[in-house]
């Protein structure tokens, strides 16, 4: 039986899937942080190159990748389509699972699809430095990849807990080139406020950001750089999912349930978005099921209105699903599903009942990773544990119903370098990490009904 | 341009390669450690399933692979062949550079794929539980996969200075389901006596290996598994090679060199063994070049003569180039290449100027596995990185003569949990670890002499 499905290079896709024009509701505006009026896209082009300020706000179906975006691609991409046949054994399940392995890219994560196109448009337009943020390092390293294939230099703000717990993301970091400072830090005047009044500061997303700002605004030719939430950033994921169709079709299926974890989102857009657009053309009741982690609810437990993107309130103000802007998330180990917010596509997408979310616990989702692991031999990174994990709830209930279901796992990534969690996991010290107040717990209602 | 060669999993190899069959000089036979006659093969069945015992002495070209096997390597097997263009860019050279990579197994290395036909021998055979030893890891993490697999219990005796210095090795292994204990341990006499001496004794490979048999000998349903040199072994590894083959003719190429690193053998005999035999049917100048380290220069620096596979002198004697069986090669990064002995067959090839061995020290190797990983994106595990470094090598001497050479590398595996060994290269930290006495000294000849 055949378990990976191989897409051709000369199969990769030539063209980003853009959203934006086949949403049923248009996105609200992003508003000025300061006047909150509808923000002059021009504002925003002492942070980010032209093309990629263009793509915010596109009308056009389908936007073409540049050749030199699609020939760095080609160094991994197609990423692999498997068949989890050896999990569904173990399950006896009639569902059929299947996941798109984006692992496979240079830094471990879909990330790097649109790290390298950002790079690239940085690149064209004459900048010769990207500044960004990291919490977990999987943005991090995805970056420095992309800036030193295009021969930019890259200044990375590692949140300092991550920083000196996670040794490896770092140097890795380092490898392919990039600076990297623990946040806060003495680079930059916010940096520099904050260990004024705590030199022992453990830092955050947020004040990494203000520093990762503040750094690129110094002068002309240094930008900065976003690995989520916008959607920009959405629409070069979309590769994913546009392989993974492609992949499907190989195998002879059609998903009934595209799964897949979010944390600003990016991830879940790349697998889903292609597939809501078949099923626009299908009618097709395809579910679309994104999955959170319980300690930082976004989408099950956040309000729907306009918030700030990062804690100093910098930023413009974006109409989201959002926990507040001075939530802070327990310190759980899927890193990169600790945001207080959500992409705006997304969250459009889940009030208009497209997207169904779910929350887990993360003690839950460990057990089912290395269920996972032992069984497909792959490690899924702590995020990705999150899609797995519904996955395998979902296989059980089908197993239960007898329903010959057909998953898709949007895989966003290995879990190489985040082994102290699995270390904390057969241990049997990891947390439940439900939020302090206890409001969520696990969702045991039927996942098909 | 196409850059990566995926087989469709129909085009998996059914066969492996048995090269005993297409020797020029027949193997001197295994000698028993205590008589020194001719070992009887019945002798080693208190550790080995007897079906890999048959393979040691198989004369048989080809061997078919077990349905039950195929359908475990299909997990991630065939594995992708790349071309390395932004390499080859960078050196400006007109070499073509190919590279095998095994690092897309579950493990990260080619280890698995005798691991996997191990354990499923012994599972065959009614036995319950494998013991190894493992140094870097890469071996352990394997054999605790393909025991998962199969059903297997399996115990991991890890050298103790690795398995500090390695927690994340460490977890993998245990997220597979293995046992795993530092050595020396309390779990053995030997173990126990070694400890007695000296309580912070840093372990040793040779402790560990007496440990591992000392453990498979106390009960019939445990066996024992070793990870290279053996005949059997390398059979499993051929798989890589005859992949690889359908690749590069898919590249349409024909490899000038192949080209992998050696540390008991196992990785270079995958790839490098079928290719041998196509040299052999179309009588052709193929070169085959073996990478070793300075600080353990078995094929380069040591002697072909009986010897004993571990320090405590209690294998068999294999006829094989030698530093030693007591010696102890200075704490390089690269532990995979840390052993004093060589595969009996590949240093039968070495004798028969087949096989030209090379050496490098580390400072040089990590040098290029940096430049390797910011122009293809993938960081080379330290072993590989020996076979990176003899690839650039030749391909800037192409780049001066205007040879447009075809390299072929064995790329066993990916860096991912060998962090630490960059994080020292990069902090210039990193020894150039010759062996004390200095006897040897880059090769600065020219390569394609």
């Amino acid at each position: 039986m055949k378990t990976i499905f191989h897409l051709d290079q000369n199969e990769l896709p030539q063209r980003w899937y853009n959203i934006l024009a086949d949403l049923r509701t248009p996105l609200d505006p992003p508003l000025h942080p300061g006047t909150q009026e509808p923000l002059d896209p021009a504002e925003l082009e002492a942070l980010f190159p032209k093309a990629c300020i263009e793509q915010e706000t596109a009308s056009d179906r389908f936007i073409d990748i540049p050749d030199p975006i699609l020939e760095v691609y080609r160094r991994w991409r197609p990423t692999p389509l498997h068949r989890a046949v050896h999990l569904e054994r173990l399950l006896e399940t009639p569902a059929r699972i299947y996941f798109k392995y984006e692992g496979a890219s240079p830094t471990g994560s879909h990330k790097t699809n649109t790290a390298v196109a950002q790079a690239y448009y940085n690149a064209m337009e004459g900048n010769q430095r990207l500044t960004t943020e990291t919490g977990a390092g999987q943005w991090g390293s995805a970056l420095s990849f992309a800036c030193q294939t295009f021969g930019l230099e890259c200044s990375v703000f590692m949140v300092r807990i991550s920083y000196d717990q996670k040794p490896y993301r770092k140097t890795m970091i380092r490898t392919f080139g990039a600076e990297i400072f623990a946040s806060p830090s003495e680079q930059t005047e916010a940096g520099r406020a904050v260990l004024a009044r705590d030199p022992d500061s453990p830092g955050s997303l947020g004040i990494a950001i203000s520093e990762a700002i503040e750094a690129a605004m110094r002068d002309e030719a240094t930008k900065y750089s976003l690995g989520s939430v916008l959607n920009h950033v959405l629409l070069h994921q979309t590769v994913t999912g546009l392989e993974a169709q492609k992949q499907m079709e190989m195998a002879g299926e059609t998903p009934n349930v595209v799964i897949g974890c979010v944390g600003g989102g990016s991830n879940y857009a790349g697998i889903a978005f292609p597939f809501y657009r078949e099923a626009l053309e299908r009618d097709d009741p395809t579910r679309f099921v994104a999955v959170e982690p319980h300690a930082c609810p976004t989408l099950t437990g956040g309000e729907y209105r306009y918030d700030f993107g990062d804690t100093a309130r910098t930023t413009p103000l974006l109409k989201m699903h959002t926990l507040g802007h001075d939530f802070v998330p327990p310190p759980i180990h899927a890193g990169g599903l600790r945001y207080h917010g959500m992409a705006p596509i997304i969250s459009r997408l889940v009030e208009d009942g497209v997207i169904e979310p779910l929350a887990f616990s993360q003690l839950a989702v460990f057990k089912s990773a290395v269920l996972f692991a032992r069984t497909e031999g792959i490690i899924p990174a702590p995020e990705t544990a999150h899609a797995v994990h519904a996955a395998i709830e979902l296989a059980r209930e089908c197993a239960t119903t007898g329903e010959p279901r057909v998953l898709l796992i949007g895989f966003s990534g290995h879990g190489h370098f985040d082994m102290s969690a699995y270390t904390a996991f057969l241990n049997g010290e990891l947390a439940p990490a439900h939020p302090t107040n206890g409001a969520f717990s696990d969702q045991r209602r039927s996942l098909f009904c």
